[in-house]
């Protein structure tokens, strides 16, 4: 099937940062066409949004609410088919919720929900709906992740011994919610964030990278949450250590305190005979290790890398992908398995490769076990859905 | 002015690669539509290609002559704006001139024409044309060597005293053009290439690079190009020494047959106080280096660099861009500049900074300066345009 | 004073891995000369490595005992002055004992001794002798660790958060100690090693490195330990939560068992202003991590580092010194602080940086706490001495 | 034969660098004992070192001349049998012709003389004289630079078909010869340094890094040199184009003015299947590069690495060893040498790789050689001895 499809975006709207990528991702491999929009609460600035992305203003609206029902009395060749939610945490259910049973695919940006409660409720629905949903988990876009996972999965290391996941930022050494930052305020603000602060916004994505990576599921926790910054009202650091479902061991941290650090988030597994080394700031790399032998250095755009990785890159070995591609891969992938299911066509291994509502909703257990752990005085929490 | 400029395309079609390159740097920004193409001179590969893109098959053409004559006598508000020009060498006059006499503006793929005359004409048909002109020299547009650039040209490194440019890459490291591999084949068959294979391919975009980050000007130069892998017809290697406008020596090497090697161009200057260092294999960092002082990072996406850099940037500081985004600063720039002379706007400093006619001139003369020198006996040969 | 100190060796016998690299650290600088040696309980070991060494025969000995005893007896201008013992760990307690209660300096590999108990004693038996005593914690003997801890407490990173320390091995990866490994089998015996093994051998490096760069002491930990490798005695894995005496928090973990990694240990420190970060496979530079300014990349032999890094470097920046510098700097700084004992001058500041009985107890204490905190459901196990 | 040679010194006064590199690698690996010295042409200079040195007052002399003479009438058994030599390199002919001549091995500091003709009539004497002749040249003592050797010599690469040396230096960015810098003075006047200044110095190191693991010859050379610092009088700058004698090409270039570099010496050699890749800054690690498969990470002190690079290190992978390590190197072998012949055995292969007079030849043969190229109008210039 070779068109566009038809997407709509909830959220996003001027002063956000996740809403443009987005959206850049979504256009990067031409598989989407955006058509519409409820970019933010506030009337005008979803048209100013509207008007800058050249949208028909009619297919402008003031509320994802008005969105989903104004769509769906379009004609089935009109209607928007996808539609990506970028908001705060808070809106994530009720928004992704209405729109499944309604009949729109979903792309959501993580973490899935407010809570682990809501998170299971929402699984139930995609399950229900027979719609498909994204839960956009950048970092398992990247090529050279992707090829991690492989090799795990190919017993190339070993059974896995260990693993290693850190999420290290800087950007909130400073109380940046008491300025106009709109990222700051509302990721350090309960109301919108939910229970956790930085657990909640980059710990998830360590968490998430662990497990698939080392194809492992944690089983117990230990964590120690911070709020370092005085005045902060959600943690701000953390480390948590990690029992998995084989018997290996490993911990992760995060924080966004972590002064002169940008977005270096890294993840390390180790097995009986190897290792594989994975991290953001040379994202087209990753490093396997071996017991007794020398590191090989594994590419991404090479001739030796896996269906994975090769499906999932545009360009050949030296010219770098970054964030953003990583990012349309996800965008891209769930395009290709949107379209199988137009054409009732089986979707490829590769295709099928996306973070989705289980991911969604380990994450929000996640959370809710790591504030449950670093409030315990016991050592293990265990970790239940 | 808030519209996507509609994009045409020549070449670009079935087994290219920098087409669809093009095509994603256009699409990234939001900046560009793609409205025609005459992909490829093989009717049915065209509209192959016509339709992969969703194109309107009235707007796949079989001949660039077809293209731009029928889009010429479209209404105004349909007919196409930019061309983008993505054949292999030996095309790139004869469309380019066209285009731009018909009143379309052109971005084209480098090396600018097949010779060095038809790069100093077409230059006079640009400025003729009063039509704006862009010739892709991808690594300008990587924010961390517009730093570079601008950091050299404030004086922070002092008056500059030596340049080094380097192009390693293995890709040729066997006689690839005897497979069927399209890209192999004609980079190395005179008769679409040009004079020169590897100095032509890639040595130009180091020399672009040198001139770019240095601010300087190539006086004279001593080449070496070698025919490393038997059978080959074009140089697959060569090192060039180099004297620059203000007494600046230097030298740059560029190579198709360094096992291993991926696309590692780096640029390094040095000045009477310090150094600039960039290399794509870390495209988001530049090193500073100093006299007796501490080398300071320099990082895409931070606050501290210039607005050279952050106008070239969608992602915060960890976030890694990278060649297709380098690649779209060009287009985006470009568009950004089209769209001013629309509205009779001033361009922005920042705007203007990609590479036009005058960068194609000197890249041509030094394809023709390097091989003139090659076969001399004498060691320097003066770089004249 | 411009001579030799005679010094005189127990262990690092035949297979002994660490004793050779007290002999050469020793004799890096010039500031002693080996007069002397008990190196093996067996006394043809003795005698082999004493051959080796060309010591005179006459004072090769059988035991530590024997040496002792005989060169107390000998005249002031020709007994030995300064002991290295470099045994299993289960000997340096009753060897230094004898060693400082007979009038001698002592240095001392790491841990101190078996279990913490002695520790304190030992560290009592230091104090009431006079005579000076090193443990040879390696790492705080690289002058970029030195810079580190300078810069910390200069407040160049404003008042410290948070603090990791890593020390990644993999050779235990498998069983080794079941073949004829003279290092393997005594770190994994409980007998020879003590309670610990993979956190008493190498996690306490990496707890020792914390609180010499951080400049602050553990006040609570909660431990984490594994064996991984079945049919191994002692821990070969194991990570470590930490509370800091000014509040700060952090973590350090310890492995023998990620397969492929050599010695890579690294330290990072982070304050209100910024952070500083060191590892082992990058030894000759310390980044200095500053919110929203470039990082600084400090180098060994440069002019611009502090007077404890340049007093502990024999080459100009680029001439990489590495670990047998760093533990001959240990050596030498104790030299110059024993030669100004025997001149009644007061040693500098840059001499007394080597670390001692403190450490050693701290060490010991951090061995202990870890072990019962890892036996405890309790999340923290406060760290007393 | 277990016994320490007898080490004299000529040069290595108060001020020097070399002399004390020269003892601190002499004495690491206990092969040597220094005995006596003349290491300044100002008596109280001599002395003041001797002192220092702890040396027996009747052994420091006032000329090497004294010392070769007084030296040689002392008996067998207590004579030295090994004189270093590291005066600047005006004395480095006369020196050492007089000490082979009267029987003593030579340990030489490069580059071996002041002209060609010299180190030709010194190769000569040496081989007249049947004693050993090593010429340090460093950085051939990298055990990663020996395995680079070895990978290459045994195919691992395939045929040689590109060679590149750098030797990039910034500490005489400014005009240091005009402070009271020792080291700068003599090393920028044509009186004491040759006809050559930067490519004396450390060009020659490049030099013969690339032919060292290579394994190759230079048999045409084109240089460009230059001066760039005004009042300087010596090349501190410059790059050489280079042909070798089985038809591959390369280039070096060495300078002493890229500000903020510090003494990065590099060399990559690629062949037809692949490349190896060294640099002084991460000495421990061998790249070994293969078309069209993961680049290896080949490290010092691994199980895999062969004897070449096993011989030349003392402590298990991870633990750095660096340029004092190398240095020493080279002064292990060739006691290991000279004690060989003392015993009338022959020297195992690795023991026999160290620099000699051949190396002298070449090094000074391209000293001479480039600066005839650099004031020739001719492109190429025949590399002749």
């Amino acid at each position: 099937m070779n068109r566009k499809l038809r997407l709509g975006m909830i959220g996003g709207g001027p002063g956000a940062f996740i809403g443009a990528v987005h959206r850049i991702a979504a256009r990067m491999d031409n598989e989407y066409e955006l058509v519409c929009g409820a970019f933010s609460r506030t009337p005008g600035k979803s048209k100013q949004t509207g008007d800058e992305l050249q949208l028909d203003p009619q297919r402008v609206y003031n509320s994802y609410e008005e969105m989903i029902m104004k769509e769906k009395e379009l004609t089935e060749d009109v209607r928007m088919e996808v539609v990506s939610i970028v908001t705060p945490n808070d809106v994530h259910f009720d928004s992704s919720k209405m729109a499944l049973e309604n009949g729109f695919h979903v792309v959501l940006d993580k973490p899935m929900t407010f809570n682990l409660a809501e998170a299971k409720q929402l699984k139930e629905i995609v399950e229900k709906s027979g719609k498909l949903f994204c839960l956009t988990h950048t970092y398992t876009g990247y090529p050279m992740v992707k090829e991690a996972r492989y090799q795990v999965k190919q017993g190339n290391i070993g059974k896995v011994r260990k693993v290693v996941a850190a999420y290290p930022q800087g950007w909130l050494t400073e109380l940046l919610e008491e300025t106009d930052n709109k990222q700051a305020s509302w990721r350090t603000d309960p109301s919108k964030s939910g229970m956790a602060g930085c657990m909640g916004d980059i710990g998830t994505h360590a968490f998430n990278l662990a497990e698939y990576v080392s194809g492992l599921q944690v089983t117990q926790l230990c964590a120690d949450l911070n709020i370092v910054v005085p005045g902060r009202k959600l943690d701000d650091d953390g480390t948590v250590l990690l029992k998995f479902n084989n018997g290996a061991s490993g911990f992760l941290y995060a924080s966004q305190i972590m002064a002169g650090e940008e977005n270096d988030i890294t993840v390390k597994v180790y097995g009986e005979t190897g290792g594989v080394e994975w991290k953001q700031s040379d994202c087209n790399t990753l490093l396997i290790k071996r017991f007794n032998k020398p590191t090989e250095v594994f590419r991404t755009g090479t001739v030796y890398v896996s269906s994975f990785a090769k499906h999932n890159t545009r360009t050949p070995a030296g010219h770098p992908e970054g964030y953003l591609e990583a990012f349309a891969n996800h965008y891209r992938n769930f395009a290709l398995c949107v379209k199988a299911g137009l054409e009732h066509q089986q979707p490829k291994e590769e295709w099928l490769d996306y973070p989705g509502a289980e991911d969604g909703v380990r994450g929000m257990a996640f959370i809710e076990r790591v504030i449950a752990s670093d409030k315990s005085d016991q050592k293990w929490t265990n970790f239940t859905l």
